[in-house]
């Protein structure tokens, strides 16, 4: 038992943040940083929904508590565009607002999960879905698909290699960060009829639908809306990562026991980010959306070319294996070498069982920023 | 297992909020509502620190995430007014800013609670601690103190009858939400002890720590820092509920444990919540506070001595037993009495074994509605 000055094993043997190791590093740089390591935009949000254009004035009581599962103007604006988008009708029952993605996989995670019990992870995933299941003493199961998925068939065919008695349920990530490519249809239909058939959960983290350059995104949910939670966030669409504002829309029937663990770990997303939701998905935002887009894949094509890798298909990130420019040291020797020219990057390790890779995000700072980091990185790799 | 359509039994067995059943009948009340059931202000936040306060040409990139242990300004002011106050000596790596209380409560949960661990919850609590510890698969165990616990060495003797081999942790809230009262540093010091006897970890919830109208609130840390951690809010403080941001000091070897759940249940508190919360302990609310306090007192003072209890110590919250007045319907039905009237109550139950109890926050809505809230009480009390 965890009595002082001891914790819960499960929590103990997770991994610390990679990234605030490095924050002392970044701090103390003597030259220009790139901390391209950060998934983030370096553009501020469309003016109108900032926060110093929210007034007490026009929004009385803006900073009470919200209603646990979100206000009601935001829970019917983003029932609409999920039903409209997926196709399948949406509720605003159906809607819980959260505290960014993070939340609402956290509030899913911790509805679903029993101790021991298995979620298989579509590789590379996003980071924290990884902590996530942890948190909640669940065990996370890398699938990775790079390299080794080349068909519908062969992908189902890694995830029940994974399968054991103890999966409840598949997390996939699409577009995905760190790789920025997008699932296609046709495989997200095969997983999809193979957990229906597992009676396994769907948990489809969107966060970067808004967000893709060549290709289609396809919503898990137009599939068994009565399996799939369908998880999005403003941080990533509008430029709002701060505001810690994201939404889920999940099967009616469980929604109020989600709402039991969101209610417990952060009570209501912050009133004054959705309100800044509402406004954005009013359409305030769009332009600034519209011009984002366009802005992103410009840069992802560049920082792609200079690299010599292909440009991503959506999300703002690029994965590379480095696998050929490592010594002795290892990934960490090399991450160190772009460390001492003020380059910042994520260690593959944190996105699944890739060992030689490493992610940037090539929004996180001023695009000429950007450029000069994708130089030095250029340069390290001899390209 | 819980393969769809099943969720976690732990999460299914918890109950749905009480609040939430009640919104229905609040929003199509035809007549004046008293929703004094919500633990809120009716007091927008001072000036210089609301939302509307704070551009991005004075913070730019206020709209990207924060570092997840905290903004490192909030940190160093955080620490230093928690060392002072308490005395024991705190340091920025010791603090960590959270979701609010929910969230920091969550952390030390999350990072401590293996399953089925017990916490002795100090009752009457704060209605989310006991999910709180659920969500985290433990079990909360209630230590009745009312009209029991008369001296110190009595309410020992009570924690020491449900403590079992299963017990990592006791919760104490003081000033406390729901009764108002504060537990004197006698009490204190000698659950302290006991505690220190058995290895416990102490969790003290200190939100209402501002809103004291009587006595001394005495902090916890102050006797075991070691073993202790101390939870604060800019909430209850400062008006700033909606903002969703609070602290919370703990022993430096297990901040980074705590960090871990953090960063997986809501990644980092809202930024502009944090610049915000660094505006105000940095003394430009004071005076609000000040003022707020005096203003507070009057209207516990004047609820009270209308309904015929002694008046609150601290906090926001009168706790009444209705016993009295319940007829075959029990408490229910003398809730759904004062919902006709336009009152809503927060029932007794959420609280801890309290079945003939109901609790009333007296700053929820402007201080008069509050007053013909607080009439429409007297007048069915008979009082």
């Amino acid at each position: 038992m965890p009595r002082h000055p001891r914790v819960a094993a499960s929590v103990e043997s997770m991994p610390g943040s990679v990234y605030s190791a490095l924050a002392h590093r970044l701090a103390t740089h003597p030259g220009e940083t790139y901390p391209l390591h950060v998934g983030d935009t370096w553009m501020e949000p469309a003016e109108g929904c900032r926060m110093g254009d929210l007034s007490v004035a026009e929004h009385p009581g803006m900073h009470r508590y919200a209603t646990p599962q979100g206000l009601p103007r935001l829970l019917e604006l983003a029932a609409a565009r999920i039903g409209e988008r997926s196709g399948s009708p949406c509720t605003p029952a159906q809607v819980l607002v959260a505290t960014g993605a993070t939340g609402a996989l956290g509030a899913i995670a911790g509805a679903l999960i029993e101790d021991g019990d298995e979620v298989l992870l579509a590789a590379p995933y996003w980071p924290l879905i990884s902590g996530i299941v942890r948190s909640f003493h669940g065990r996370p199961v890398p699938v990775p698909l790079i390299g080794e998925a080349g068909s519908a068939a062969a992908a189902v065919e890694l995830f029940e290699s994974r399968r054991s008695d103890r999966t409840i349920a598949i997390y996939l990530n699409t577009p995905n960060n760190p790789t920025g490519a997008l699932m296609p249809g046709e495989r997200l239909r095969s997983l999809d009829e193979w957990a229906t058939r597992h009676d396994l959960w769907i948990l489809a983290d969107e966060v970067y639908e808004d967000y893709v350059y060549s290709g289609e995104h396809v919503y898990l949910r137009s599939m068994a809306p009565e399996r799939t939670f369908s998880v999005h966030s403003f941080s990533k669409a509008y430029g709002m990562a701060g505001n810690r504002c994201g939404y889920l829309a999940g099967p009616p029937e469980v929604m109020g026991e989600l709402r039991k663990v969101s209610t417990h770990t952060f009570y209501s997303a912050p009133t004054a980010a959705q309100l800044a939701g509402i406004r954005a998905l009013e359409g305030i935002a769009d332009a600034w959306l519209a011009a984002a887009v366009e802005r992103y894949r410009e840069l992802g094509r560049a920082a792609a070319a200079r690299l010599g890798v292909a440009p991503p298909g959506g999300s703002t990130f690029l994965f590379l294996d480095v696998a050929d420019r490592l010594d002795e040291r290892g990934l960490e020797g090399f991450l160190e070498d772009c460390v001492d020219e003020g380059l910042f990057l994520a260690p593959g390790p944190s996105f699944g069982p890739y060992p030689t890779h490493v992610r940037l995000c090539f929004t996180s700072v001023e695009p000429q920023r950007v450029a000069r980091g994708v130089d030095v990185l250029a340069r390290l790799l001899g390209r």
